[in-house]
């Protein structure tokens, strides 16, 4: 591809996202493709020869695009957001040309030390001045922290498990499933992993009974070592209570993880700041950028007390990787899995600023006061019950039967004007309703609210 | 930021890319930048009020550029390259803009079946027919196979290392870093971790050396589980002899990765694909197509003989990720560490479509042209040894002693003009020179070899 044909080709990318982010898509937001539509036509064998982009561009409107999910349409209510935004991609895009390798100091000294202000900046504006690094995902993040702890506890690195008194950690019931995962990955075997129940109004994890399962290991020989609470559960934004935890954790000596990948973003609002109280005293907390801080995905960081206890555990050092420099700044592929990392820092960098950080709470917000007007709704609404009171961005309801909540949530997302994701709570099946889209406005939650009571209707009507 | 700022600096940011691609960065290509430069003039504060992107890319030419080191420049010949292109930046562009999450089928159906098609595509490209995913990295890759190995060995997922039969795991003395950092993660323990000698010619695993020491192990009590093989080391490029291996992992049931991070895009030349005979015994290879076939840093590619394997590892199921689909797709989350995932294939799709195969082919030969180009300016040069002959990208060479080529290795990137890194073989200090840039033609082998010239005869002198 000659140059003058990259930079033709770009600015029409350039305007077709301008377009999307602007007006949306026409189409489906939650496409009904069959499994294997789009691979039945895509051509089996790769081109000989080079084609024109702009033709890769047509299969991606023809083929691509009708079989998407939208995650970045305000219709898009499932899960939790993986916000993009104008700020986030041009950063993106501006880290895509560079295309630096952010793995060590040596490699990419602005890299890095972008990096390192950009924590400080999320440090204050979270009120919780620590060192950290980005991540790609809190997947990643729990499991780093997860290792700290582990070495934290014994020399696994070296001698591994072997002949060690069993260690065991522990997480709310309504933790992410990332946590399990962590637990399988890093050796520790998941019958040494404690769901620990939540409470039955909030679904917060009971301390009370951690207290009890922690007692209960020590007294049956096994070695607790960390615990990681969660700010804002994925089912339901549950708030775990981090201080209780937090004299669990210092009683026993056992690292404390702090997962606020969604939640964390909130508290940058003075009026949420309450949902990080006790952070201070954990080990390690996360959150992600790429989630309701408008940073494209993936941006996920992750922030330690003690940085050596991190790096104890992930730092090593070949020949190849050697290169002097001073103790003042980091080389972030000791904080993490992988050695290669892209320049993150960048897209962070134009969000903050970009946007501001009173921009920034503006738009929060704005998704707080339309969670609020859509949960008041549902609360008045006699056909529909609200599971919980919600703290964040996300609605939790039901009907009067499961059957009758699945049947709801599917007319919905076929209508492929909104897409909403469920989740199990109590036992029911639960609709959940996340806000927080970038591109969303009170308009789409009445939208939304309105499709909700015609899917609704129709389902009642007889055929 | 308006929609219509977001144009017009987005299609700014386009033009500079192209300048860049084009035309190079005028300043030095290692930057002599002192640790803390960049964050002393970096505002400690994150600014309240949003500022223009204008604002922002201004800092970023001013602050950032003069402190990167630029992997895209056809001067950096250090580590291996880490390529972008034209297309590949495109893709990476729509993929920012769009916001998909490919976590699963049901959140991104076409992304998953791009990817799908993708994988086929690059298995017929390197005659290695399986199923595989897109990585980040190849540290993420070798990680997931090695917990592949783990869980076919024994259930640690569910029952950890307590009690078994200590697991061993071998790798050449030559092999990249992560695998370490992925024994260390997965909890083998590194005393478990059996470094095999490489040949003394060139650097090759010395498979005789490996059947000793599984023999070895076996009669001590431990159970031998993965091998790990590098096709093309980090150090020197040397290729490990499958056949030998396989046969060894077939005879005593041990799981096989072929780590092919940098060389395996070699193999899509037809004279190049020896270098992956006797992969097709192995249970899993992985190479990076954001080193050495141009797609945007990070896109590296695990392929495995039998996905279950893989599943079995690493598949998790909670509630909130449930939904119905045929055995026909894939739920790329249950194939590694990360629950959410960026639409990489995007990227691919772009890069192997805009060269073609053949396009594809022409540079990398290229490439291997300027590598043997520069191996015999070294051979002919008596002020030089060369280390091996070179069989890819690289050549190593030294002086007549390690004070001498440390030197003459600060003198070249002191200069700006090009960097290097180096290694430790054999006990000398060792200069490596990594072709492979996607900007990166014969000429500027040849400044290359001059500036090496002028750099020694310059020490040479008496200040």
């Amino acid at each position: 591809m000659q140059h003058e044909h990259f930079r033709r080709h770009g600015k029409d990318i350039i305007d077709w996202i301008t377009e999307y982010m602007e007006n949306g898509y026409e189409g489906a937001v939650f496409p009904k493709t069959t499994p294997g539509e789009v691979l039945a036509q895509l051509p089996a064998h790769p081109p000989q020869e080079a084609e024109p982009p702009e033709q890769v561009f047509a299969d991606f409107e023809s083929l691509i695009l009708p079989h998407t999910t939208h995650w970045n349409d305000p219709r898009f209510f499932a899960y939790f957001p993986a916000n993009h935004s104008g700020p986030g991609i041009l950063g993106d895009l501006l880290s895509a040309g560079l295309g630096v390798n952010a793995m060590s100091w040596v490699t990419s000294p602005a890299a890095t030390e972008l990096e390192m202000r950009m924590i400080d900046w999320l440090g204050e504006m979270l009120g919780l001045p620590w060192k950290g690094c980005i991540q790609d995902t809190a997947s990643s993040a729990t499991f780093c922290a997860m290792l700290a702890a582990r070495e934290q506890a014994a020399d696994v690195n070296q001698e591994g498990f072997y002949g060690q008194q069993p260690m065991t950690v522990y997480a709310s019931e309504h933790a992410h499933s990332s946590m399990q995962k962590a637990v399988w990955m890093a050796g520790f075997g998941e019958r040494y992993l404690r769901l620990v129940p939540g409470e039955t109004d909030d679904f917060a994890m009971n301390a009370e009974a951690l207290a009890e399962m922690i007692e209960q290991d020590i007294a049956q020989g096994f070695r607790p070592v960390f615990v990681m609470s969660t700010v804002g559960t994925t089912s339901s934004t549950a708030i775990d209570p981090l201080h209780a935890i937090a004299d669990l954790c210092e009683k026993h000596g056992l690292w404390h993880h702090v997962d606020a990948a969604l939640a964390g973003a909130a508290a940058i609002l003075p009026e949420q700041r309450w949902i990080l109280d006790g952070t201070e005293r954990a080990d390690s907390f996360c959150f992600n950028p790429h989630k309701w801080m408008f940073t494209n995905f993936d941006c996920s960081v992750l922030m330690v007390k003690d940085p050596n206890a991190l790096k104890k555990a992930l730092a090593i050092n070949p020949e190849y990787l050697k290169a002097g420099q001073d103790a003042v700044v980091e080389n972030f592929r000791d904080w993490g899995i992988q050695l290669g990392r892209r320049f993150r820092a960048l897209k962070l960098w134009y969000v903050i600023r970009c946007f501001g950080v009173a921009g920034l709470q503006e738009k929060i917000r704005t998704h707080l006061a339309m969670t609020q007007w859509f949960a008041a709704q549902v609360k008045q609404d006699p056909r529909f019950q609200l599971l919980t009171e919600p703290k964040l961005n996300t609605v939790c309801f039901h009907c009067d039967s499961d059957a009758l909540s699945q049947a709801l949530l599917k007319a919905i997302n076929d209508s492929g004007q909104a897409y909403l994701s469920h989740t199990v709570l109590r036992g029911r099946y639960v609709i959940r309703v996340a806000f927080g889209q970038i591109h969303g406005t009170q308009q789409h939650a009445e939208n939304l609210w309105r499709l909700v009571g015609e899917c609704y209707a129709a389902m009642a009507k007889p055929d």
